[in-house]
């Protein structure tokens, strides 16, 4: 091999790059995909309210197919260092497990597609068929606003356009070649207010408690499950995050009482789909006696799913092929930056195994890092074969 | 009549006595009854962390039986003194309506006692038969721990015993005469703690969300009410009267969430037997699923009743010689310090119509406050007759 994952792995690991700290490693993907011929541009997106953040572009090739690698640098803090065995910003590797904070999440992913690139374009001569690219944000693990959804924007009024993209996301849950990521589910939070009569607790027929209500419709609303699931995705889910009441008063009926909540929701639903399905909910379950009202926060977090096809198809032999495993194709879990991508090109999610991911000893087996570049490289022929 | 209880009402009503103030309002009782023969005692009792109070005591009579009128003549404050029609200090009188802050809670009740029994005085010669008190606190709008309790002990202390007691806290509904109060619930406050497993909310397979937990806890200890009532009381009630969680992170599941209650319990429990069904309740909602704890507050409110009979028959039919009214004897509502004097003697709570307690404007008409007078006039005539 022309390109060794592991050092660009260490290399990227002992840059502190902490969101929204850029720490080197967007300069380190820069020097090594310009010195493999890419044409590469270093911006800087802002907002107001929000830091500044150092995002990253590479291309290589001029034709089609274009496919995209994704990923982000910035890294969650380490929490506390002392706990870990070995130091989170070090890159060491003992007993053949490579110890970091980004090790999975995922600058080991982007270890290895940047490895299985430059050994595909080696192997070419330096030139891909197609379009090969990295879209790297530093603002993955924060709020997510000048990162990826800006980066798109500013490649799509470029000129840029994309076929495919694989996003190298810790995907699998247990062992390397689990689990790819075809989609995901939506995401809506929301408020449910009860409005009821303020009054003294020892007179509770001159007042009308909130809480009781609130109480009532929560179990009505958890009662039924939003759906059973679909061809590609579990059943929906309705999940209660908290409840706010703040009456320090002991004697006190209060006069209102909030509950957030947060929907994961499948290609049954949309976000218009809920709100309709959850007032109808609670309209019932209050019989008109409870005066209820819902407050749903904005969210750009829809369902979307990649049909499985001929690029699913390339993904999962590639990884059939190097680690014997038949991966799920799922739509579980929490969002990602999928969710941005999927308006431009056809997204799958494959990348290290999640489990160390925001812990203490964040870290990879060397020869997972190794795998995944032999992964990557089979799915770099296969794509453009 | 020898004594004009509105005089005395306006004068009372005058003294800026907002807890824990004695504003004038103590001096004056003092100086009107020593006037008219009472041994009287003015004392200051104090709590590290809470303020000084003044109390005052006053007897006349040395044998029994021994009739204790009680009360308190510090008020609430008066909220918006823009908003009332007669400023809340000035004991103003328009048609035929005495305003002010603690018209009805309960300078009046207080005025309405110190004029009956210096009229009892003068058609007996100025002397009862038995003995007559006025045991008046500045500390029941507040925290009522530097007053009705410690003045109780300090009388028990120098050998004062009482028969009876009549505390003069507005206990009438709508009009004067119709309610007598013989009783009163206790009152118990714990907290509800259901003990889950924190988790990101697009894994709630992986967590133990307490909040689903924690309703269906409240909804099964709702579901059912304490019991039936009593031969004297309404039946126990049970409010939740605030839910605190305190999860700002959308998508995480909580580890923990509380609710705050008050049960307002009959003479069918007592603390202990409360604790016991709530727990049983909560167990078997549970169904050994559901981890929970209760914290209990410590509570000086239990449960007590007068049995009617005698001392209810004197006040009661003195209500309906002046007002035609037969008075329910009840045991609804709040707590009072009629919780305290219990452990001393046989109390019961008459006096004016609450409506306009704690409100702006806080006012009673003046004929009010003459026939409740004449009301205290009777009952004194009767239980010294």
């Amino acid at each position: 091999m022309s390109a060794d994952p592991v050092a660009i792995a260490r290399d990227l690991l002992r840059c502190p790059s902490v969101t929204p700290a850029e720490g080197g490693a967007l300069v380190f993907l820069e020097k090594t995909l310009k010195a493999a011929g890419f044409t590469t541009h270093r911006m800087t997106f802002s907002e107001p309210g929000t830091p500044d953040v150092e995002n990253f572009y590479a291309r290589i090739g001029t034709g089609s197919p274009h496919l995209m690698f994704a990923g982000h640098t910035d890294v969650v803090p380490p929490g506390n260092e002392a706990a870990w065995t070995h130091p989170p910003f070090a890159g060491e590797i003992d007993d053949g497990v490579l110890y970091g904070r980004g090790a999975v999440d995922m600058k080991g992913g982007i270890a290895a597609a940047v490895a299985a690139a430059l050994d595909y374009l080696a192997a070419k001569g330096g030139k891909p068929k197609g379009s090969i690219s990295f879209l790297i944000t530093g603002d993955e693990e924060s709020v997510a606003i000048n990162g990826t959804p800006k980066l798109l924007d500013w490649a799509h009024k470029h000129g840029e356009t994309f076929d495919h993209c694989i996003l190298g996301e810790p995907s699998n849950r247990d062992a390397l070649g689990d689990t790819i990521k075809i989609g995901r589910r939506g995401s809506l939070n929301g408020t449910l207010i009860v409005h009821g009569k303020q009054g003294h607790v020892a007179y509770p027929e001159r007042a009308d408690n909130p809480v009781t209500g609130l109480v009532a419709l929560i179990a009505a609303l958890k009662a039924e499950p939003l759906d059973h699931g679909s061809k590609l995705f579990d059943a929906s889910n309705l999940e209660f995050t908290s409840i706010d009441v703040g009456n320090k008063t002991v004697n006190l009926i209060p006069g209102e009482a909030r509950a957030r909540f947060n929907i994961r929701f499948n290609d049954l639903h949309n976000q218009e789909s809920l709100k309709t399905l959850l007032e109808k909910r609670a309209l019932a379950a209050g019989g008109g006696k409870i005066r209820f009202s819902f407050e749903w926060e904005p969210s750009n977090a829809d369902v979307f799913v990649v049909e499985p096809g001929p690029f699913t198809d390339v993904v999962a032999n590639a990884v059939t092929e190097i680690t014997g495993r038949q991966p799920i194709l799922s739509t579980t879990g929490g969002t990602s930056d999928a969710r941005f991508i999927k308006n431009y090109c056809s997204v799958v999610e494959f990348g290290l195994v999640g489990q160390t991911m925001h812990a203490i000893d964040e870290r990879v087996p060397v020869n997972e890092l190794v795998a995944l570049t032999a992964i990557y490289r089979k799915i770099l022929d296969r794509y453009f074969g």
